[in-house]
């Protein structure tokens, strides 16, 4: 375990980072269920009076914190460490669900929670070293190289399919809609983000690379696709705000992070050569562990469906009931 | 992953010996089947029918070739490497019950399967190397270093409160209890186990190790400790035998591995000082790895309660259904 002073920093900006965005989705949600019970329209439906909820501002913030966290994380430590850190703030938002919104946290979720420190410590034991880069133009060599280039075509096109083809269509029944759309785009994302925080560490360590223009390049970059992840992943959390009701918390974070954290490292892997230094043993551990999170994300989202299929339990009688049978066999 | 090649052996040996255990497991429980369908009497109830079932023999043959292969891993690699990959046998188990039992296996039970597996693959990856040893005496002189004798101790008096206290008392309630005692003697088992096959093994290299009377009083040991934990597992099958109807293939399993593997792993750490040369990092990474695999027999044992609460709803209406529901909502 050769720990770098970088990527401990990283680290701890990634834990900070889940820890605000974790505790983001409960303050909004509940923002979102006050201005719900205030106004009798929820936000799904077309309302905007969440807009006038203090604590749906709160909950903004906090996500804010959160991000700028992250994407200062990003800038000291390898993506391959940063982001399968993500699934922490999913364990923040179940025991914050579980204290503030009564929400119960079944054995399974709790092992679900398990799985995913579990996983996320052999995650950070087995994270590569960052390679030193001392200048803008390396990273842009590192962009432009044939490999990157494709996989951002792909993307591109991949993007331009679920927007003009299927978002139309299935976008507001489907939620692998929406969320392709955020981890394609959110891929990009991070490696623009990461290019970026580097140049402007470069910048704060004296080296200055806001001459250079590939810097305000990937600004631009950072700008767009943030942007376009932003909306998406907004459109996507109204379809899931306006079925309040009968989902849970859960259900879109475990299939955004399944997809957004495979592509992210997909991406860091071409282009910033993670994995070239590491041991076949170090790789395949750090897969596992990925499997190990993937799991206990599944799991809590899980438990989210038994929680749903127990409320009915509580309501209803005969028809219900042998419904939710169903729904306990299933899984 | 420096991988020598006796912890290779061990490894294949490991594999071959889970896969046998796990079938045996398989073809005894239909053996024992038949043989009541065939009696009608119960194993448990004192019947001995099974006896004149073949299928019982070939599987108790069959579980004789995997322990056979069980204890010649020993013998090449360290006991916290050979031990945890026990549990690929309950998925070989799970497995054969779905295809020769149609015993379904839920979603949740796949989920545990492959947590078994990913858990095993990161505990072989970091499996710490075997130190090389010359003769009986140098394992002798480990087995009388003062941390140990402080551990064979803890176990005998615990096994004898377990054995005299309550045995009689609970043994036949608590399923606790024998996997107790099985558990504790197991450890011990396991180490003599070791001590005799690596004195086995270099007395085939050339360097007889049989003139020695330690290698002799391993014998003994190796001896006392099987025989007493055969005739407690014995004891807990039949138990579990007896239950047949309401319990399913894997609730014994799950708990004798989650104590069994724990105490071998403590007891190989204590004697061999297995962990001596290893890096925080790939001790942190076992041990995650293991709790992983825990997660995962737990996940198996799980589901087959699922399946119970199931079953009771296919045959049975709406006291019983309450009963079910409860079950569901506990899990």
């Amino acid at each position: 375990m050769s720990f770098s002073k970088d990527n401990l920093k990283g680290f701890v900006l990634a834990l900070i980072s889940s820890g605000f965005i974790g505790a983001s989705f409960i303050i909004k949600k509940k923002g979102l269920r006050r201005a719900a019970a205030a106004s009798g329209v929820r936000a799904g439906v077309g309302g905007y009076s969440y807009l006038l909820e203090p604590l749906w501002w709160i909950g903004m913030i906090t996500m804010i914190v959160g991000e700028v966290a992250n994407f200062v994380a990003y800038a000291f430590a390898p993506a391959v460490l940063v982001t399968p850190l993500g699934a922490l703030s999913i364990i923040v938002s179940a025991v914050l669900a579980q204290f503030i919104l009564h929400e119960k946290l079944h054995q399974l979720g709790m092992m679900g929670c398990v799985m995913c420190i579990v996983g996320s410590i052999i995650i950070v034991i087995h994270a590569p070293q960052e390679q030193p880069i001392s200048s803008v133009q390396e990273i842009w060599s590192m962009a432009t190289q044939p490999s990157f280039l494709l996989y951002v075509g792909s993307v591109i096109i991949l993007v331009f399919i679920l927007v003009f083809c299927f978002a139309p269509h299935c976008g507001h029944t489907n939620v692998l809609v929406f969320t392709g759309i955020c981890s394609l785009m959110g891929s990009l994302s991070v490696m623009s983000v990461k290019a970026l925080g580097t140049s402007l560490k470069l910048t704060f360590e004296g080296k200055n690379q806001l001459i250079y223009p590939e810097t305000w390049l990937f600004m631009f970059v950072v700008a767009t696709c943030v942007i376009t992840q932003m909306n998406y992943l907004n459109k996507a959390s109204m379809t899931f705000t306006q079925a309040l009701d009968t989902f849970n918390t859960a259900i879109v974070s475990p299939i955004y992070y399944v997809m957004f954290t495979s592509l992210t490292i997909l991406a860091s892997v071409i282009m910033f050569k993670d994995w070239e230094d590491q041991s076949a043993g170090d790789i395949v551990s750090e897969m596992c562990a990925f499997i190990v999170v993937l799991s206990g994300t599944i799991l809590l989202h899980w438990t989210k469906d038994f929680e749903r299929s127990s409320s009915f339990r509580g309501l209803k009688i005969c028809s219900i009931d042998r419904r939710s049978r169903n729904v306990t066999a299933e899984h």
